[in-house]
């Protein structure tokens, strides 16, 4: 049989809570789809369902904008209380048109909005409409710790993809991207490596970590959480540890910011 | 079983050479993998062997520099004949740094050098290695070639995307990306697309050509022509005609170029 990688969506994840543990989720869903995790294998989870589960829901009245976020929202058209989220999330906002802000999020990398989503966050209370979303405060540490307690509980070694979909310069529609990760690599270093003639291949890193992130929102749609979570087998990595720090082009070595 | 997306690189395509028919060495490839073509199948073909079966190489000792590119070459310590082919295949340079130059190509993409290749390229005669390979001229075109001939031979209609690797803004490492589609679209919008609490999705398109991209990308590897050609099956998409453009964001709505 040729090299093959299999995408499989783990079926029937309830919607989820702050609080709720992940591990469990994952691995009661992993036994309903009857997989069972080797080393090598790779889970990768939308942001939605970890920044969830660590309760990095906010109501929007209970925001206070300040001066510099009045402006934000006069150029952009958002309400103040979420500009005011935007700035508090970003390290600087880089270009600003009616309904869109660009910034570089303190996380590192350029996105909309500073990372902050408004679907899928429905709330309880008076008006449920006002919950906003942020990113986990750090994708990173929360790969690590689902990786950990996988580890734990099936002594499998898998590695943790933690997924969000960007807009990008130059073209249109967003794709998924990697925002943290644990046992694999951000990036696949070719450089030094010889092509079929023995020719040097010069200045070639892949982003086999937003390879596979945009590999799987294929799988995940967009719209709904219905498919939060999708199980990855046959993609060859080197078994050691990557950071989104991996993915991140230093602002001062970036062309294009 | 749950829904899954699973990705095959075909095996054995030999070392493709100008005027070579790649249906035949396609179908050939899935007989020898036992794959089967049905309708909803993509095949993702690396721009590499579709240049090379078009005859797009060109030896360096052919081409006449510019004043214009020597001016190039000497601001990116390219090679002058190799800045004079970047020029042609470009519509305008959007950056110049030494090892690098970063053009909106004549096909309308942003992307380094021309989009021209030096690995695995070498050719024959007295200089071997002054071989470099351009992109298709037309990939949309090649892309739907490729689908009719392969309808005629098998009766079934497949998607075809040809795809390369393009470094990005903001963030570091290439990513595959389509710059031909037949028979599938670019772009899956989700616009007016209700979320788990029927809140709108404002402003969703999904790159999903670019997504694939990404994804067979992880099969191909770089270095070599091992696997030019993946299979895929199980992506979810509508069944109709995308181009190369629906995916490039026009330059006067590009915030960062």
């Amino acid at each position: 049989m040729p090299p093959r990688i299999v995408l499989s969506a783990l079926p029937d994840i309830p919607i989820v809570k702050p609080g709720d543990d992940l591990a469990t989720l994952i691995l009661e869903s992993l036994e309903r789809a009857a997989l069972q995790l080797t080393e090598g294998d790779i889970l990768v989870v939308t942001q939605k369902i970890v920044s969830k589960a660590e309760g990095r829901l906010i109501h929007l009245s209970t925001v206070e904008p300040s001066a510099e976020a009045h402006l934000l929202a006069k150029e952009s058209g958002k309400d103040p209380r979420l500009a005011e989220l935007i700035l508090r999330e970003s390290r600087r906002v880089l270009r600003t048109r009616p309904g869109l802000v660009i910034v570089e999020h303190r996380l590192g990398f350029v996105c909309a909005n500073g990372g902050i989503d408004r679907s899928n966050v429905r709330g309880e209370g008076k008006d449920p409409d006002g919950w906003v979303l942020l990113l986990p405060e750090n994708p990173d540490g929360s790969a690590q710790l689902l990786r950990d307690r996988i580890r734990a509980r099936t002594s499998a070694d898998v590695g943790i993809l933690i997924i969000d979909s960007h807009g990008r310069a130059w073209r249109q529609g967003t794709v998924g991207v990697a925002i943290g990760l644990a046992g694999m690599p951000g990036l696949l270093d070719l450089r030094g490596t010889a092509d079929l003639f023995g020719y040097r291949l010069q200045a070639t890193e892949v982003a086999v970590a937003d390879e596979l992130a945009a590999a799987c929102s294929l799988l995940m749609g967009q719209a709904a959480e219905g498919t939060p979570v999708v199980h990855v087998r046959g993609v060859r990595f080197d078994r050691r540890e990557g950071s989104l720090r991996d993915l991140l082009r230093p602002a001062d070595q970036d062309l294009f910011r």
